[in-house]
């Protein structure tokens, strides 16, 4: 088979690949930073890359769908550069008691009269029972507590000493906390021996070159040869960087970490363990384990300590996942005297409902429209996009990093929808109007924008850009958020109608996640996110997915504590309620 | 350097070695089956073989303290073949509660109303609380489940999940319980179903190329490069080859193992398990683990299913170990209402006292004379050793295997030792007298067996031999006699003083390992090596070390019994007790 050169430009990679190979696999391969939010269907057309071949024109193509034919020279035009992800969230109050632990002990030397075993007499100084021992530990005690005179430092996990070190390292104890979302991961970089934050570290899950949403990941796991494996490695190998980023930055070695918590959705969940998430798919949406679990790190290859631990938080069913139990950790959920509701629209949106008494949650697919998946000039929350808009006698919109826009990220696209249905250029069925059917006489104003762009009905944003290209809402934008909204609202009655309450009976209305954090509760009110009547009870609590994640790596009882939520949410599975479909088509409309 | 060809018979095997490589070392890397009981040190003569080099005479040497110089024939003469290991031990009842179980399940399939995840839907079938998921269980687990329509066994070890099988396998359960002793091993393969033995297999501890007794071991694991490492591979791989060997005569695969037991002395413990059994070997001579412990099969290089696990039996202290554990626990010491003696002799000779209100043992290490060491014309009890002895008016003995002698085994040796005590040939000092000397009418008639060899005083038990070479006794080998039983005789007295009772006060005293087994109680007293006045309490119980390993294996009830034992028996370490040279000194006379 011909090989061909392909160079890769701005990065000015060069590679040699074999004819036919797709652009998208040149570009995994050579570990080029680069999304496919499609997976690669070519449906999204986010992957545009011009290529120029020797003596002929450049050409803009779809990374996804063109093959390599011969010498190449590609240029990739745009890429999300810096996002904005979520790091901070609610604050609470913990006892630190992490889920590991070191002890240094001064052990009384064997003697004649005292000469219990080297583990006796270890155990018995802890004076804790039944810790049990792993081989490694005990093959290299006896040289450990004689080469520092018996003072030693004991690793503690669980019931299980998991290292035993010369000298005195208590000081040297750190954990990091993992969201892994499915489009970001945050990492926090933890003191257990104070709870204090260090650092904390992110960057975009590279499985999204796979595929933006969990679907097209399952998808791929499942029916790639090796997919499985792939998204696994990537991930973790992902998820090592960031380790070693945050130890760097915080001033310390990686060896000094020696438990990671981690949260994420059930397929991240699954993924990260290379656990299959075939079944996730399809009805019944089955996971293969929701129950808490430790792993040692070594034996999926996280790169922290060898001795050290990787504790998953539970998850409650296919589709509501630890990021969910974390939230509802994060939010106390099981101790809320009042009815509390707690959205966290990430790439999927889940919803929880409930009080100490009882708890339920559904999950909707209507994440990624907030994420800019589906929307004609949709992008994440990243420099460039257009991030608030406000339309009045003045026309006025935020750009993420000052800079021209390049396109318009969730809680615009939410904003400017609100704000459109207030001047009446959108109707309360969603349809942009015709110049001429306008009556708003605030609408009037802004007639010239409302165009026709590759033949659909659209509201021109901003003509001078970052790319050149107008940036503007179409009415099958429009139509996309109506799906989105009108899902997660409908999750919120069907969860309303089985606690038995009326939306009037929730006192707290918790937004967790990026774009929960971002938007403006008005807009999402206006266009019925978020029943109307809950204005004013709205309350933007960050990346709470994080803050759960943390808590239950600075403290056991959290961690008992996560365990003991996802067993008590209830899971609620929208396609099997009868009347899910009747209150989604009433809440389509505004 | 120069190699040169080495040719050993009668295996015929050629090999090619590099000059100056001793002849041991020759045989080591060839896995030619021969043993060093002193470990290589020249002094045990017990490495005899002939060699012959091209144009040269036939020379006899030791293989030892023999180097490579040039082509070489060697052959050897003397190996010792066919042991007389003991299988079979004291019978006790036991409710058959495996440290492994299977149970079979029929699990409801998934639907959109039981939508619980695959481990969820598992064990809230098994209705056992808290058990815990390995991943590799979980990453197979989604496969395994709907291959069989969710008709699946799961495999249980303690709180673990360990497997889980398609199907109903709840017929194939099966487990061995090793004794590895320090010159043999005992494997009994059992039906963990039924508890029935399936066939017991055992071979010499092929460790015993570096040593015949646990220091000399301990010394090639603390001193020589990689000797922990080869001391460990050549256990476990013995250890496979007998599984192979017993699945294969009971008609099973490997993979029907599940769980394995293993009782030895703490010395074999350490080594099997690759833990430095260093500090076992000087004062205050400290083992690194004593309290019984879990581990992978995988883990250790154990060929048995990959699931399975491997179980060892608790030690006392570093000179008593998990084989007198498990005596003791065959022995139900525990439960004992009246003052009862243990003694378990093998290489060393182990010590238990008490009733089941108090426990005390100690070491001695006696054992070694009574399996050969150090006796001129010693041998273990194999195939030509005479076993008994009876000097009287007739002079008669017996030979195992009923072929002429080559040696004397430890049983012949204390018949032989008693029966000369008793006709004057040995007076109470241990002295053989010279023939002028004999006073006593019967001893009168075997003056002429009183014969000078190697220039000491010897009495000549056959001069017809399958060596060709005379069978004796000789003062040396009574003096090795008189400090072997010295030695227990003495530790006999300092348990009994730390109890605080009278020999009169033990009802029963019961010998487990192989000499104990065949050793004629009246000469036993006869020599002192047990208190006369305890002739008519003795009962040999043949390898109750096996018979425990067997019980833990079928009963966890057992296995944690034998942890309680292990912290009960109070280990009293005799160099640390003043009295016990004054009681050595008085024991080692007759």
């Amino acid at each position: 088979m011909n090989k061909y050169k392909v160079k890769i430009l701005p990065d000015n990679i060069e590679m040699l690949v074999e004819e036919n190979t797709v652009l998208k696999e040149v570009f995994t391969e050579g570990g080029i930073k680069f999304e496919f939010p499609c997976g690669g269907a070519g449906k999204c057309k986010k992957c545009k890359v011009k290529i120029k071949k020797e003596g002929e024109k450049e050409e803009e193509v779809l990374a996804c769908q063109t093959e390599v034919k011969g010498d190449l020279v590609v240029e990739i035009i745009k890429r999300e550069q810096k996002h904005h992800i979520l790091e901070k969230g609610v604050k609470r109050q913990v006892v630190i008691n992490p889920l590991v632990k070191k002890v240094y002990l001064e052990l009384p030397h064997p003697s004649i009269q005292d000469n219990r075993a080297d583990w006796t007499r270890l155990i018995e100084s802890l004076g804790q029972k039944g810790l049990r021992a792993n081989l490694k530990v005990l093959r290299d005690l006896p040289e450990k507590l004689r080469k520092s005179d018996f003072k030693s430092t004991v690793v503690i996990a669980g019931d299980e000493v998991v290292a035993v070190e010369s000298e005195d390292t208590t000081e040297k104890l750190l954990g990091m906390a993992f969201d892994i979302g499915t489009t970001t991961i945050v990492g926090y970089l933890m003191n257990l021996n104070t709870g204090q934050e260090l650092t904390h570290v992110s960057s975009i899950n590279p499985q999204t070159k796979y595929g933006a949403d969990v679907i097209s990941r399952i998808i791929f796991a499942s029916q790639s040869a090796g997919g499985l494996e792939k998204l696994h490695k990537e991930v973790v190998m992902e998820i090592n960087s960031l380790i070693e980023k945050a130890v760097e930055e915080a001033g310390y070695k990686s060896e000094d970490v020696y438990a990671i918590t981690v949260a994420g959705n059930t397929t991240m969940h699954h993924l990260f363990l290379k656990i299959q998430p075939r079944y996730l798919a399809s009805a019944p949406y089955v996971p293969v384990v929701k129950e808490k679990l430790t792993v040692g790190a070594d034996d999926i290859g996280i790169r922290i300590n060898p001795a050290g631990k990787v504790f998953l938080l539970p998850n409650i069913a296919g589709f509501v996942g630890a990021d969910t139990v974390a939230a509802a950790l994060a939010a106390e959920m099981d101790k809320a005297e009042e009815l509390k509701l707690l959205i966290d629209i990430g790439t999927n949106g889940e919803i929880v409902l409930g009080t100490k008494e009882r708890l339920y949650a559904c999950s909707t697919a209507a994440g990624p429209a907030f994420e800019g998946a589906h929307i004609s000039c949709g992008m994440r929350g990243a420099t460039g996009a257009i991030d608030h808009v406000s339309i009045g006698e003045e026309y006025k919109y935020t750009v993420i990093g000052d800079t021209l826009p390049a396109g318009i990220c969730g809680s615009g696209l939410l904003d400017a929808v609100a704000e459109l249905l207030k001047i009446g250029v959108v109707d309360t069925n969603g349809r942009i109007l015709k110049p001429d059917q306008i009556r708003n006489k605030l609408g009037g104003k802004y007639k010239d924008r409302i165009v026709t762009i590759n033949g659909i009905l659209s509201f021109l944003l901003e003509k001078e850009t970052a790319t050149g290209q107008p940036v503007y809402i179409s009415q099958k934008d429009i139509r996309e958020l109506q799906l989105a909204k009108g899902a997660i609202a409908a999750g919120i009655e069907v969860l309303l109608k089985t606690y038995g309450a009326k939306v009037e009976d929730i006192k707290e209305v918790l937004l967790a996640g990026a774009f929960g954090n971002y938007l403006n509760p008005e807009s999402a009110c206006r266009v019925g996110l978020i029943p109307p009547e809950l204005r004013g009870k709205i309350k933007g609590i960050g990346n709470a997915a994080g803050v759960g994640a943390k808590l239950a790596l600075l403290s056991k009882k959290e961690f008992k504590r996560a365990e003991m939520l996802s067993q008590k949410i209830k899971y609620i599975e929208l396609s099997a309620v009868p009347e899910f479909s009747s209150f989604f088509a009433k809440k389509i409309s505004f």
